[in-house]
């Protein structure tokens, strides 16, 4: 018997119809959490998913729960990711894994086939945390991990809040509408990354979304005249923080291949062509799998000298977060649908934060990526081809049919 | 018989009385150029030489040349310098140029001395440049450097224009009134370094103002995610940046001790903690007395590789200017002046910029320098102990002596 496989024609349409809530005149889309571009992309997609005979509710934080009534009662299967972007972001992060779960809705009824157990579709609110901090709110609320009254505080740069915000949006539902159980939580996502595109392969199998740490070095000296102070009595904070960023260089290279660390924002004061520099202030963020190796970095962190070339140096961190890893039973289940199809693949962490971090505190999960041209995401120019969308949304078509035909009660559990 | 001097607790007094005009609460001083603030010191300078039986005369860039007449109607002897700081400056930087002249006039008229040649203290117009840009603005038209009438166009941070605010201020004058010719122009100014102190001399002989060379640097790369862009894959332009920060440290520190060079600002974009930087903006400025020195600064930054660890690099001079040496004469008559008062003294370079070395290009001039406590200047912390800067008016004082017993004429040139 042939695969199963969604219409990759009807899936093409879909995401540039979702894309023209907040299309940019770039091509990208603008569409912020609860904004009006989100407001009207929401209604959009819970029209599409009525049309399915789905039953659309909100929980608390105004994350949609869309669901197709299965045979048996429960726990459904869910499929989710979030529908705002970044200012200025693409046509697929985040879109992409709700389209997913309506395509695979909009291919079992039009097939005819009634689920055994439900499928649900989230759209998880304000996961970019573009328009209000921190990212992933509600999914993290949802896990426990954010306080519900801190966050309904959290104010955009106009001084609305979130909860202002949400409750005129229209989408305020209630905690009763949280989702709490399920078979499994699958997501589908585009890589943000380049090693997909440049190992020419087509799936992404997300075993973990890596652990990182984040500190914050400060280098104070003194802003002396650039004309009048001799460079032996000069106490500059930029050399000695270059000197720095070349010593970690150096020392968290060797550490493993598979680091990443990064020192992306960096602020320079006074920043005046003729006055040395008399403060550098600038993050070290480094992300791993292995936890033993992210402590390493912090050791190394932790080691910098309180004072170099007449500077001092302090060191402060200002967050870490352990690696978090999926669902065997979910990710087996998701390499086994990636095998039946044919598509070429590999296991992978995550280096970027996703819903579905936290999803896994609760709920049975995996995710699976697809590639990104160039490495590029959170920009205009954000692209996966239609192709490899279709196939990633095939993979999880795959697995939905395979959950969907085992046996009763959920075969898979996150311990 | 024994050597005039100046009235110390008058000069002291005169000091904090100029201070009084634009103090801050951290005892510094706020002048911006035209300020109402300068209006008011300018009115209070005008009345103190108008006491002493001085004409004032303004000029058409709305400096002030207050003239004590002699018996023969000139060249005169000029003290000048400037009365406008920068925001939350000093009590010293420009002011102690122009008291100093003030404090000699005094001393001359109450010894009843009527000199022999006019003695002209003068107040150039802008010097700061701290409101209306460039630096030395007055002293630049006068010299020929800035063109009149894009200097009375330049504006300030509430667009208010050069041309206005001075026509506004009631300084605006003649042309006519320009200082051309002079037996010499004297300019006492503070250090802004820590050398003077660290030496612990009293007086700085300075021979020239150093040239200099400013450069931009643009290091460009690509703005990838922090946590899905493998190392090897990067186009981080800060590690380009920090690279080229070593290497030009190497580079230029190996050319001579005397050279100083700064990477004053720097801006890192997007700066971002999760983002790679793709663009880095710095500033190299470098300065010595020997033009040769600067050169090979400039062969340095022109050699500068077009691309480094994959990203581009540009290079653009924003300016530069030669070593501007002041008047032999002047100053072996300054160097002579400090020797018969029995000051210690180093013949010096000045590696900031002051009116006297534009005015050196058609009046024969020199500079003393008085010790900077820290080394600090053009900021509320800025100090000069009252005995340097009574010390350094003696110097000025002992020199304008001089001239006004010399023989009838010139007895100094600037060729």
């Amino acid at each position: 018997m042939p695969n199963l496989l969604v219409n990759g024609e009807r899936l093409k349409d879909t995401i540039e119809a979702f894309a023209d809530f907040g299309r940019t005149d770039q091509n990208g889309v603008t569409r912020l959490s609860l904004s009006e571009e989100d407001v009207k992309v929401r209604g959009y997609f819970r029209a599409c998913c009525e049309q399915l005979g789905m039953t659309v509710q909100m929980d608390d934080l105004g994350t949609m729960v869309a669901t197709l009534a299965g045979e048996e009662p429960g726990p459904p299967v869910v499929i989710g990711s979030h529908l705002d972007t970044v200012k200025k972001g693409g046509r697929f992060d985040g879109v992409l894994g709700v389209i997913a779960g309506l395509e695979i809705v909009r291919t079992l009824v039009e097939q005819g086939i009634k689920p055994r157990l439900p499928v649900t579709v989230m759209n998880f609110t304000n996961e970019e945390g573009a328009r209000f901090e921190p990212s992933m709110m509600a999914s993290g609320v949802l896990a426990g991990k954010f306080d519900k009254a801190a966050m309904l505080n959290k104010q955009d740069a106009a001084g609305i809040t979130f909860g202002e915000a949400l409750a005129s949006s229209g989408y305020a539902g209630e905690a009763a509408h949280r989702i709490t159980e399920a078979a499994a939580y699958l997501e589908l996502h585009i890589e943000q990354g380049p090693v997909l595109e440049k190992e020419q392969l087509s799936i992404g199998l997300v075993d973990c979304v890596v652990g990182m740490v984040c500190y914050e070095i400060e280098v104070t000296g003194e802003s002396d005249h650039a004309g009048t102070t001799p460079m032996d009595m000069r106490k500059d904070a930029l050399f000695a923080a270059t000197d720095l960023i070349t010593e970690l260089r150096v020392r968290l290279g060797a550490l493993d291949s598979g680091l990443v660390y990064t020192m992306g924002r960096m602020n320079v004061y006074p920043s005046i062509h003729t006055v040395i520099p008399n403060r550098v202030v600038f993050t070290v963020e480094a992300r791993h799998k292995d936890m033993e190796v992210v402590r390493e970095v912090e050791a190394i962190l932790q080691s910098l000298p309180a004072g170099l070339e007449g500077c001092g140096v302090q060191r402060s961190k200002l967050w870490g977060r352990d690696t978090v890893w999926f669902d065997p039973g979910v990710c087996a289940l998701v390499e086994q649908a990636a095998h039946t199809l044919g598509y070429s693949s590999k296991i992978m962490a995550s280096g970027a934060g996703h819903d579905a971090q936290f999803v896994a505190g609760f709920l049975p999960s995996a995710m699976v990526f697809v590639p990104s041209v160039n490495g590029k995401s959170h920009c205009e120019e954000e692209l996966t081809s239609y192709e490899d969308c279709e196939k990633g949304v095939n993979v999880l078509l795959t697995a939905v049919l395979a959950l969907l035909s085992s046996e009763v009660g959920s075969p898979l559990s996150s311990t």
